[in-house]
């Protein structure tokens, strides 16, 4: 382990930070920088919204008394400075531990954090909580929510920010403004902030304001003398009080200032100077970008969407510059994003609404209502689906659930890169259904055989093997696992298993289904999400009075929090072996 | 049929509208009040909401071109007067053709309805979509969307307003400002609604220009030569505009002028002189209240909250008001709500929110994120749930697959009052789960039996009766259609079936039902609800390598509009005979 600089080594929580000189915490900053930049260009995570947040955290622990005092970061992913400070600094200095703590916040690690966060915009709420649960009890701490610009965009937010400013209590609201979102800020409110920073808050028109928050702005959010001035000023404050922080997000890493998107989450060795991205296989995101960018060459009316993600889907700068007004960018506000792409299929435009499957849980009544209702032919393409190692609050195992139990929904399943183009292609072009698709996160598995499937067919599997015995329906991303696992009975059980591609998640091929009862005992179902209300579960009902027999694979209803997919695969019974035996002593 | 007055008999479209005279349409504004006040008293529905729209419906037909310029209505319960307009009067004029019409906005009624609309909030967003489309596409027609001002507490709503702003083309935003959400408004926003108004829009700090919008006020929002003036102003503009619209709730009907929140909506006859409520049993909102009541007197740290639907959960206002501080509206935010339950959890406070199935399907990702991965205990009262014969916009059929399949939530179903209370406050107690009950809709079955349930104990079903060959498991409130089942499989069939009450929905008594392999050839679900994702399918999907059969009984993945219940029940075999045919068939 490298030998620390003298300042981190003296603090192992706020009430150290409280001890130093204010040059202290200016060598405090730059010695947290250094192991941020570190540490993240070992492991990867996010940069750019660390560096910009540690003279601030510095100040809100040197002035506020956590944990009496609350914190509450939003999103989350900025508070590796708050980590530093309340002692998990190992987590950055000691290779060793750099995988302790997770990315976000997290009250098993800490009292000092208060939720289990990874989605925007909940912090208001969540602290406008804290602060009438505390009122309610006679408490008197200060209850703190920090949140940045970006996150501004978000229905929650101002669900929060509307509510907190008439709590007539302690509630003080910090906007990081570091005039970045992901990527740039989209929506009318930013030009309001923009005022706001130009006139050093002294504009008449405040967006705060109007909410009724007592409002304060401070232009030098790196200057920890001044940071410490505001925040005393503000403390202990008996109403609602927003401070307008302004920062520049990457402070204090060349790159990372002039390039703020990209820096914002980088993988490991970014930082090297001999760094090279390694292309490991064309993936779904260039994928569709290529073919998104054909189509909108030669049809005016195709409009692409993102709610400030384009990164997931691949949507480069580039490509985002090229498609000009057939681009849309609509901010961290996916509730608005289905609800515009269901208004311009119903006036004859073709939206293309790319959305990470964990984001897509913002949207349940507004896929139901305002698209699926009204049956409007836009295209939903849900990225990431699939079980895995991330963080808890950023788990892809819940579309399918979500979206498969909503009437008139069409969600299908690519296997490989063929049929993917082949649907994508079907949806953009039809104007009957609603459809989403899921995208893989993985490397794009290529078949090299045309798909000339008709889709508008609804819910036809494709019969891809014919055998007996025991079938097996594998969708999707499991539909490999599902050749393996047939490959695995036919050597050890010398069994010939059919093989079954269904393609459509939201119905059941009856007729293929009823046929299966000949000549099969077993049906086995394989889906890369949550079985509790999933796809497995509606071909079980649909046998439900025969004398088959069902086995549905695929996640159990729980949060896992960075486990390692091997040992998820092993939980859950999804390797071909273990299939295989499940199957053996069913026989 | 009354004869009809001299005006509204020329007026069968928007054109008919623009060739009348000012006197003529003030003239068609008295009688479109007087059907709509006769109507909705024969067959209840929302009568404030759509007094306070007359002039304003009118003046926009008079100068808007519908339907190549659009209208956009939120929610669309004020769309009454927009359906005189529209081809639709008799919908209002003819007794006998009361219920041909729906009550919101419809496409496959008429060409002038652009959306089935029912939640709140969505207008601008779908608006702005059609709007994008339409410069996508070259078109050069109006785009408005009417929101009320209870609307604008909602997230969507912001989300579509911060997007709309920037669109740089068309798009009208009328907000239609009566003070009044269904109750009193919530929020800080309001505060500046109030300013706006009071200084007739010329205040400087103003939430919409703050967004972006080019901003004009009127305060005679019942003036239609003034609110014509107006609208031709902003007619064809080439950038988005926000009209602010002073009008009064129920205009022109005193009682409902002066008693805003209970004439929103009333029931067949409330107009009458000599009206009385029938009590028709106590119903659960009644028991709910009484029990919150009691409860927050004794306990300082409960906390009351309602996403502005007191109503829906029997909150009177005298109730409210009783419970002070303890008592929480927070706008129509249901995403904030369920955040700020979370928070106010974790800080020991204890809360309980009550919600409208239907309107629970905003918070999927806060039930997800903020509430269940945190653990926090919170009680969520989930009103109403089950098939009925609602508006499309209003089915209450989803919430358990959206729950259920939700780690860490526990979602109760009780049987009858005691269960209920028992359930209640169990979970209020309790600090370990987050907690939701299924309330029903009907007036509450008493058993008559304590109910001395330990609910920290999950997931144990209760065995009613013990029989045999058949298994009957009855949710909620579908134990009772259990009971008649098993009546009459004994009656028909000689069968002594079992009976049992599963009280919970998020998790199987595996014991039980392994239990039950002995002795039963067939098990049967009832839920009142959607089988898709719902709890039925686990129930089959545990038992699928057995040879138990399985039949689930619940609603088809549709959405059905205004369909009568018998008709549902029929369609879905929900009836004593139907399911004992469906087992005799099965043995």
């Amino acid at each position: 382990m490298e030998t620390t600089a003298s300042i981190l080594d003296k603090v192992n929580s706020p009430e150290d930070v409280k001890k130093l000189s204010l040059s202290e915490m200016n060598e405090l900053a730059k010695e947290i920088r250094h192991y941020i930049v570190k540490k993240v260009n070992a492991t990867g995570g996010h940069l750019a919204p660390n560096l910009g947040m540690v003279e601030a955290t510095i100040a809100l622990h040197y002035v506020f008394n956590s944990p009496d005092d609350k914190l509450v970061f939003d999103v989350s992913h900025q508070c590796y400075p708050h980590k530093f400070l309340t002692g998990r600094k190992e987590g950055f200095t000691d290779p060793d531990k750099y995988y302790t703590y997770s990315g976000y916040t997290a009250p098993e690690e800490s009292e000092h954090d208060w939720f289990k966060i990874g989605h925007t915009a909940t912090s208001v709420s969540l602290a406008a909580g804290l602060a009438k649960a505390r009122d309610l009890k006679g408490g008197k701490e200060n209850v703190v929510a920090i949140i940045g610009d970006g996150s501004l965009s978000g229905g929650e937010a101002y669900e929060g920010l509307n509510n907190a400013a008439v709590l007539n209590s302690n509630i003080i609201v910090v906007v990081n403004d570091n005039d970045m979102s992901i990527a740039e800020n989209q929506g009318g409110l930013y030009s309001n902030l923009k005022l706001l920073k130009e006139t050093k808050g002294k504009a008449e028109c405040n967006f705060f304001k109007a909410l009724g928050f007592d409002y304060c702005y401070i232009e030098e959010g790196h200057d920890i003398e001044k940071l410490i001035a505001l925040f005393n000023k503000v403390k202990d404050a008996n109403h609602p009080v927003l401070v307008h922080m302004h920062t520049i997000k990457g402070k204090g890493l060349d790159v990372a200032e002039h390039n703020k998107e990209h820096y914002h989450w980088i993988i490991p060795g970014e930082l090297n100077p001999d760094f090279k991205f390694e292309a490991s296989g064309e993936d779904y995101g260039t994928i569709t970008r290529n073919y998104l960018e054909k189509k909108a060459e030669k049809d005016d009316s195709l409009i692409v969407i993102s709610p400030a993600t384009p990164g997931v889907s691949g949507f480069t700068p580039e490509f985002r510059e090229k498609l000009g007004k057939q681009y849309t960018d609509v901010g961290i506000a996916e509730e608005h994003a289905v609800a515009f792409a269901s208004g311009l299929a119903k006036r004859g435009a073709k939206p293309v609404l790319a959305m990470m499957s964990s984001f897509v849980q913002r949207t349940y009544d507004q896929i139901s209502q305002d698209l699926a209702l009204n049956s409007n032919p836009a295209t939903l393409l849900i990225f990431w689906g699939g079980i895995s190692g991330a963080d808890a609050t950023h788990l892809t195992t819940f579309d399918i659930p979500l979206i498969s139990n909503i009437p008139n929904m069409v969600y299908l399943a690519p296997t490989c890169k063929e049929e993917y183009l082949r649907m994508l292609d079907w949806s953009v072009e039809q104007t009957k259904y609603p459809v989403a698709i899921r995208v893989p996160a993985s490397a794009a598995f290529v078949s090299g055989k045309d798909d000339d499937t008709d889709y508008s067919v609804l819910n036809k599997y494709k019969l891809e093997e014919k055998g007996s015995k025991v079938a097996i329906i594998g969708l999707g991303t499991f539909f490999e696992l599902g050749k393996k696992v047939k490959a695995v009975l036919s050597d050890k059980l010398g069994i010939n298993a059919t093989l079954i591609n269904p393609k459509f998640i939201t119905g059941l091929d009856e007729e293929m289904l009823e046929g299966l009862k000949q000549e099969h005992d077993i049906v086995i179902t394989l889906e890369d999400g949550e079985l509790d209300g999933g796809f497995g579960e509606k071909i079980t009902r649909f046998y439900g009075t025969s004398g088959m027999k069902v086995l549905n694979y695929g996640s159990k209803k729980e949060f896992t929090d960075r486990v390692p997919l091997e040992t998820l695969y092993e939980r859950y019974h999804l390797t071909p072996d273990l299939i295989a035996e499940d199957i053996k002593a069913c026989l």
